[in-house]
């Protein structure tokens, strides 16, 4: 079998460590794609790099785009995230302070940029739109309309070799489901980070969105998160 | 009259000039962006700090996003771009080694990402689809495509406020009706920078695809070009 080349966007959290996994076990050679954008805490890029490497991406690459010269999001200026000590209690509404700005047509549109470079037409990408509803870049929609401009963007698209698709697996997924996934696939949620706003000790703040959502998860799915044991 | 805010991108050429000059012109208050993205020589970007400083842009900001990181063009790597001594020579057919994988889509998901910060729903880009028939993403089909995706992307396109809208109002201008427009708005062509590959003293080589566009541009508006004054 001739493999065929994707990218992944992998930050280091649950999800994308999930969908790296996915995207190996349908058979891609994955080059999987980071970005340094100026986030709270370089945590993240650390365990993308031990993921990719431990599950055998073909490459890691990763990008730096300052988004702290644009800031507006609690991740990328000294606004505070919001926390919750209490697990049970829902989820705010609407759309939360740790959105950031088109965070996702930024990452997917430089995952388009390497993926021209290398001949790849498929692009991974661990949106979820159940946990995530109230960012507008986790939709099905948005991606679809996405993945319709990105076919007309690039010189690969233009010169009609093969149609770009954006691959979301998570996207219809709770976030139990995905954590299923994921063992079933072997993911080694230990060297995954979701948190927003680590403690001085590097330990989760377990109080953070990121951090209930994740809890939630492994408590639904009947499973330990490894990152409290 | 309210001003109400644009965002124009500004990477210190002709196009881009003439484009800030018509979005002053109808009465935007204007945030200049420009991109530090690993181009061969910064002088773009002085010219266009001198250009914002000068036309009277509110403000300018550059990002940094690193495209040396993805290669795969003569912008962002070390293939030298092609010459021709001949000024009356067409034009090679095709997509010319210049381009860079999804750079317009890279920037526009910039503009779109510090639109959204500045509650600005106007994005002005100095795209021409006749001087640059082989950039796919100079096309009207594919900013369209990107416009209609970006009313999906972001917080304020979910909340309902206003449709953004990606002005390009010299997509089918010729090079000498550029020159003309921006002639009549004041534009100081000495100010702006089109050579791709400058010489040492900091000339432009005129023998470039870009220099040989902008001459060609000057020679049929019956001008001559200040930057050989």
């Amino acid at each position: 079998m001739i493999e065929k080349r994707a990218v992944t966007l992998l930050s280091g959290g649950l999800d994308s460590a999930t969908t790296l996994a996915i995207a190996l076990s349908q058979g891609y050679e994955v080059y999987a794609l980071s970005f340094d954008y100026g986030q709270r805490h370089s945590i993240e890029l650390e365990r993308a790099d031990r993921l990719a490497k431990s599950m055998g991406a073909k490459e890691r690459s990763t990008i730096k785009v300052d988004l702290r010269a644009i800031g507006g999001s609690a991740l990328t200026s000294d606004i505070e995230p919001p926390k919750e000590s209490d697990l049970s209690a829902p989820m705010k509404p609407g759309i939360p302070v740790t959105y950031v700005p088109a965070r996702n047509t930024v990452f997917l549109s430089l995952a388009l940029a390497y993926a021209e470079t290398l001949d790849a037409f498929d692009i991974f990408i661990g949106v979820n739109a159940l946990d995530y509803s109230g960012y507008p870049d986790c939709r099905q929609e948005y991606i679809s309309a996405f993945e319709t401009m990105a076919n007309l963007a690039t010189k690969q698209a233009v010169e009609g070799k093969q149609r770009t698709v954006i691959h979301t697996p998570l996207i219809s997924m709770s976030k139990s489901e995905i954590i299923k996934t994921g063992r079933s696939l072997n993911v080694d949620y230990s060297l995954t980070w979701s948190c927003y706003d680590p403690l001085p000790d590097e330990k989760p703040c377990l109080r953070c969105d990121s951090c209930r959502i994740r809890l939630n998860g492994f408590a639904t799915a009947g499973l330990t998160d490894p990152l409290l044991g």
